[in-house]
């Protein structure tokens, strides 16, 4: 027992895991096991279950690559949005960023990444083949692609309209006014509003 | 289905309460919650155990007002510390914070906050009672005063040295040489180290 870890093992162990959340190091780690265990019953109880809960149920959704309790998630389920429109997002926070704007209705394909020479990560590492075959469904008429406005996401987005240009579905792009170098997740909801309304052709 | 909340209810109900950690706001909750789901059986699925753990098996020490796994602490059940001197702190992540520092091998007693008069803080709702029960101990020899240098910690440390002196009990303080205002738990090691080995009577 020789310098007794702070709390015991059980804590100890509680504050290393918090700090691996992003947003958390590890002083904040303490603050946050300090005060769910001081908010034991209103706090550290429910979110131990909301995590368990998360864990058992929550699942990627095998039509758009969401996060959702069902498969097919709720969004793909929705028989009253638009299926003849799909907009590319490379993640889901950016799916969730669309979705509180509230200026579309159509269905979502999450990439789960943008392609990257430096990282290895080639067509195949991410949802593309998915989003090609779904994009050849004659219930397709138009692909938006809304990849953030950084390199890698302009890259994996004009890749993605290479494959799809000459084939019958309509290829967009949001429309110019995001920052450059801002990430979709970080803009305001009029902004992203604006520039999913304006949407122009690639040509 | 109006607007589907993003990823379902359980989602939306892990990302309300992780947003209540202190460290975490709506945003950087979700970023966690995206995060947690990416790591499922590294991270999700090991935090989801450890909260529930420490939900069910750490307590607040009888004694000392410690959190451990055990009643007593493993601080009060370490029969190589120095049971004659007491250190007050206002909260258990001062006590953590003296542990890393490595300065002091004697005992605790955690306030659990500190006296105000503008929140209605008496002292019957605070550890001061058994505190100065334990000082009536014949085995303590020395208390020493390590609330916070602010004007709340400083107040509380002057009432509970105003209860002890003139009793059979040594009354010490941490040495001047922390910063005016500080926070014990934001010291360098060094700092409070040297605090502690400089510690003064109270007079």
């Amino acid at each position: 027992m020789d310098s007794p870890s702070p709390g015991g093992g059980e804590l100890e162990r509680l504050m290393q895991l918090l700090a691996r959340i992003p947003g958390l190091g590890p002083r904040s780690a303490r603050r946050a096991a300090l005060h769910l265990m001081r908010k034991r019953e209103a706090l550290l109880v429910p979110l131990a279950e909301a995590l368990t809960r998360a864990a058992a149920n929550v699942r990627r959704c095998g039509v758009c690559g969401n996060l959702d309790s069902t498969d097919p998630c709720a969004i793909c389920r929705d028989a009253r949005r638009d299926t003849s429109i799909l907009c590319v997002v490379e993640d889901v926070a950016d799916l969730w960023a669309l979705e509180r704007a509230g200026a579309y209705r159509g269905r979502y394909h999450v990439l789960g990444g943008t392609l990257s020479a430096l990282d290895g990560v080639n067509p195949d590492d991410l949802a593309i083949p998915s989003l090609l075959a779904r994009a050849r469904s004659p219930e397709v008429h138009e692909v938006i692609l809304a990849t953030n406005a950084t390199v890698e996401g302009q890259t994996t987005a004009h890749y993605i309209a290479d494959r799809l240009i000459g084939n019958e579905v309509k290829v967009t792009a949001l429309a110019h006014g995001m920052p450059m170098g801002g990430e979709l997740d970080y803009l305001d909801d009029g902004t992203l509003g604006w520039a999913i309304k304006s949407r122009h052709p690639v040509s």
